[in-house]
Formats: C-alpha cells, sequence, structure tokens
C-alpha cells in the first residue's frame, strides 16, 4: 500500500513509499481510509513533541475515516466490518495517512446515516474535545466559561456547542475582524485580546456572569492576561500551544487569588469515561456535524502531495481544514 | 503611640509618627508589642500587591510579639490578658510595626515557656507556612516533594521539618555554595539550578523517589524546569515570588503530562482549618522555635529607624531577619 513515512522527526523528512498492508493484532480491525486532516497534533508530532512517543520510521495522522474490511477484534470487530466508521491511530503504531490502517476496534466509531466520509474523518479530534471541554465543565458545576482562540475552527465548535448547551461564553479573538465574525455568527460575548482595556472588560464580564473557568489554546502571556483579570478562584485549562510560547502565570495571582493552572488532553480523558460513554457521546458529536460541529473542508489533497498539504496548512490565514485522501471516494464502492 | 504610617503605596513614604493608641472592637484584644520582623509578605504590601488591601494612611507589619494589655474579646480574650504572645494583624486594620495594636484575639497565640519575644516574634509567618506545606503534603499522601528557594530562611526550615517528619526533600538552591550549606546543615539531596545537567538530574531524582509535588517561592523560567524535569501528573504549588517575574510552564507539559500550577496562602489555609488546630499547630511549631524551626536574627531597630531596617532587609545576601523592636524589652516589666 502506499503511505506516508515520517523517516526522522523534522517534517521536511516525510515521505510516499510503498510498504506492507498491516496486519492485525488481536483486538485490531483493518480500515481502508478515505479521508484524514492534517491536525495541530499532528504538527506537534513531526516535531517530536506529542504525548505519545512512536519511533521513525512511522505513518502519522491521529484520525481519519474509512471503511472497516477486516476484523481479528470479538463481536463489536466482526459487526464493524463493511461500516463505513471515523478511527483514531493506535498508540503505538501506523496511523492514518496511509491506505489502510491497523488499529484497536475501540477506537473506531460508526458513522450514521446521513454523515459524509469527509465530515467523519474529522469527528474524533475537534468535535470530541469540544464536547470533551464542555462536558468536563457542566460536570465541574461551571455555567459558563472564557475561552482564547475562539475563532479558530475548534474555538467557534466550542462556542456553538456552548449556546446549544445554554453555556455562557466569553470568547477572546486576537484581531478587531474576527470580533464581527463571531458576532455575526451568533456569539453575544466577544472580546479582542489587542484592543485597549481588554483586561477590564474582561474583568467585568466573568464577574458579572462569575465565570471561574477559562479553556486557553494560546499560551504565553495570554495565560497570566486572562487568569488575573478573572475572579478569585478561577481556573485555566490549557488545550494548545498556538503562541508557541510557555504558558505565564502570575505568582501573586496563583497566591491570594486562588489561581490554577492545568492542561486537557483529549486521549488522557477519553481512557478515563470508558467505551460506552465514548460511543455515546461520539454518537451525540455526529447528530452536530453538519451545524454546530461542521467542518469546513478547504483543500483535498492525494497522499503524494503531502509536503503541499501541510505548506497550505501551515499557512497563517487558512480558514479551514486540509485533508488527505487516501482513496478517491469515488473509486470505491465499499464506502456506499 | 509611636507607630510606623504608610502614606501610600510606596515604601519611601513611611514615616514615624505619634497616632492614637487604638480602640478595641467586639472580639479584639489589645497587643503591647515587643518585637516585629520586616517579612517578604510586608514588602509585597508596600508595593500594594498584597492579598488583602488596606487603604493608606496605615501602619504596615503583618505579625510580631507582645503582651496582651487589654481585651475586649470573652473568655479567650480576657484568659489572655497579660500573657506572653505572638500575634497576626488584622484583615482590615493597623499591623505591628508600632507601639500598640488591636487584632482579633483569635489572631493571637500565647507563647510556651521557654520560647523567647524574639522567637515569637517570627512564629506566625515563616514557621507556620513550613508546617502548613508539609501538613498538605502528607494530607494529599506525598511522601515528599521538591523545593525550590531550598537555602532560604524557610526553605531550610521546610527541609529540616521534613527530615524530622521523614519525608523526602529535593532540595533546589541557586549557587554551588548553598550545595555546600544545607549539605552540611544535614539535608541530603541537593541540587543547583545554575548547574550543567540539573534538569536530568532532577528527573532522575523525582523519578526514583517518585515524587509528584514541588514547592516555589521562585517563579520566572525556574518553575517550568522544575515542572517539566518531575514525573507526569506532578504539581508545583507556588508560595513566594523571589525572582519578581511570572512563573512559566511549557502548554506541551500541561496537556501530555498532567502538569498542574497552584497557589499556597498561608492566610487562606489558616481560615480553612479552623481555630482549635491552628493553636494546636502553633503550639507544635513553638517546641521546634530553638532547632528545626528557628529564625536567625540579623539586626534590630528601633521604630524610628525604619528605613534603615528595610533597606537592610532588602540587600541581596542577607542571612537573617530584620526585626523592629517597638518598646525595648529590658525597659517593660509586662514581657517578664
Amino acid at each position: 500500500m502506499r503511505a506516508v513515512v515520517l523517516k526522522e522527526f523534522n517534517s521536511s523528512l516525510l515521505t510516499v513509499e510503498d510498504i506492507p498492508t498491516p496486519e492485525l493484532k488481536r483486538g485490531q480491525v483493518l480500515v481502508k481510509l478515505a479521508a484524514a486532516p492534517v491536525n495541530p497534533s499532528d504538527l506537534i508530532f513531526l516535531r517530536n513533541q506529542y504525548g505519545v512517543k512512536k519511533e521513525p520510521p512511522v505513518v502519522p495522522g491521529f484520525e481519519g475515516s474509512g471503511a472497516v474490511v477486516a476484523s481479528n477484534a470479538g463481536l463489536y470487530g466482526r459487526w464493524l466490518v463493511g461500516k463505513r466508521v471515523a478511527c483514531r491511530a493506535p498508540e503505538d503504531g501506523n496511523g492514518t495517512w496511509a491506505e489502510y490502517m491497523a488499529t484497536d476496534s475501540k477506537s473506531v466509531v460508526p458513522l450514521l446515516r446521513g454523515v459524509t466520509l469527509e465530515q467523519g474523518a474529522s469527528l474524533l479530534v475537534n468535535p470530541l474535545t469540544a464536547w470533551a471541554l464542555l462536558s468536563m465543565a457542566r460536570k465541574e458545576h461551571h455555567h459558563g466559561f472564557v475561552q482564547t482562540a475562539a475563532a479558530s475552527a475548534l474555538g467557534q465548535m466550542i462556542e456553538r456547542l456552548a449556546r446549544r448547551w445554554q453555556m455562557v461564553s466569553i470568547n477572546i479573538v486576537r484581531r478587531r475582524e474576527q470580533v464581527e465574525l463571531l458576532k455575526k455568527n451568533g456569539a453575544v460575548h466577544v472580546l479582542d485580546s489587542s484592543a485597549t482595556g481588554f483586561e477590564e472588560q474582561l474583568h467585568v464580564l466573568s464577574e458579572r456572569h462569575k465565570i471561574r473557568l477559562a479553556f486557553d489554546a494560546v499560551g504565553g502571556d495570554l495565560t497570566s492576561r486572562v487568569a488575573s483579570a478573572m475572579p478569585k478562584g478561577s481556573k485555566v485549562v490549557v488545550y494548545g500551544a498556538l503562541a508557541g510560547e510557555n504558558c505565564q502565570m502570575s505568582p501573586l495571582s496563583l497566591i491570594f487569588e486562588d489561581k490554577k493552572l492545568e492542561g486537557f488532553w483529549l486521549s488522557d480523558w477519553i481512557k478515563k469515561i470508558g467505551f460506552l460513554r465514548k460511543l455515546k457521546m461520539a454518537t451525540g458529536a455526529q447528530k452536530l456535524l453538519a451545524t454546530d460541529l461542521a467542518t469546513h473542508v478547504q483543500a483535498r489533497f492525494p497522499l503524494e502531495k503531502i509536503q503541499d498539504a501541510i505548506a497550505l496548512y501551515k499557512e497563517k490565514r487558512i480558514v479551514g481544514k486540509v485533508l488527505l485522501i487516501p482513496t478517491p471516494l469515488a473509486s470505491s464502492s465499499i464506502y456506499q
């Protein structure tokens, strides 16, 4: 089969090669891949900074969609054969940027009728992250939250899902035009961190709505600006690192205002909740893939064009997902 | 009475004046002060960065010792009259840098026979902080911890108390000569953060001893260096800000390694534990004031010399406490 192979941890060393189609270990199913996105976590993996280490040579790609074509995995695995699915890569093996992937049957979720393979390819990272963050907030009795990077694809999902779940979201963006964009799309509270008076506005809004939780995907000094403006006892949960810099926190606000900083990693969270709840969550999220949790696809590339795909993805003002298409959809009847 | 008065939040605007001796509100006792230290928290207060805001003009000073000379506070308050005590300033009024202070009777602890007023003057901040941090660690089932600023007066108390309580401490200092000092005093694990290979040594030691808690009084990038070197799931508790810079944390270590950052403030902690446990803790700590929790006094100043006291305290290589002596001990029989 054709596959993107990372030879060493350095994204310029990606090649496209013929490698053996994977053999199934106990508990695994074989997915013929239809589409796989390039996500921020993939770029972190290519730099060898991801939370799960895999030794090169290895096929990257954490998520994708396709059809299950073989199983070595008991009842659930056999039931999956022939079904259209979303899938995650195994923790210790090759990923989704290839024609086929062997993965644990519990990392595979059947797609609902009406959900396209392109939509399904981006189900298990962004939509589930939005769902998981808000579930966690509700479980800890937060009726709302502040979020940074609110204009990102995931930030907008979080904002829309919050409205559906009747939670208050205070959305922080980095440019004035993004304020207009989010308000046009229905967001109520949108603040521009580059504007004068940002901290004071955030302070007033978060105090008024008694909001003590923030989701931060940026880092750098924005983390401390947000944390310091929020009420005593507030917690910042970091789930991304877009600034590429260490998160800062004022020691005096940690000490005197009981502020807290922690992280969120979907893989860790999902392990804790168990398989049935994960399936239920994935089903709930799928029903919103055409609306609140929709992903806009900006461009599609065959595997051979992986360098172009990554170059486009790294451009600053990208407005949608970049998808790899290992197997052209029209060419295969198994995806019907 | 004579008192140091802060006119505005700027330490150069301290004056020494005659002001009225305080009148007692319900619940308060009057302490004739014998000694009061200059602590890091006082300097933070003078810069208007402390967790409790008081409006100038105000008398600074968070702790001290003396004798209770009057009470308007029920049984416990009446029992205190005539006793030698350690005391904390009220949250909303004048502090210990004066001849007299009115404070809540529950902010006053009788001194044990054998504890001097000079020792008692520094009971309620440093020794109780050491006691509280280690109590918190034990309550959360940590059998050991990493600490920064281990060569500070408080750091050394923490190290000695840990040995007494049979907890493992990994002590981080900033200069090579401090390694020798701490080892000479009996510390087992001492690392120099300015030495080559510091992170690797900390990583190996903290993994070997399975230590997932750090106390940080420095901040800046040392916070992230310590946190990143420690095992998955580790928590850093910040209780000081000696670097005068924001604490840094790597977002990837928050996300992928479940690292956490929070703060510790003795005043908040003491409110939670209740008065009887506080008394018990203060009694336990007093028994160690001559040994593990001893404070070395470097210099004594009358109130009139407050500017000299603060200037000396701000010098970098100070090795002991600076005490203000509102009432010369020999001049008053009430302290006997």
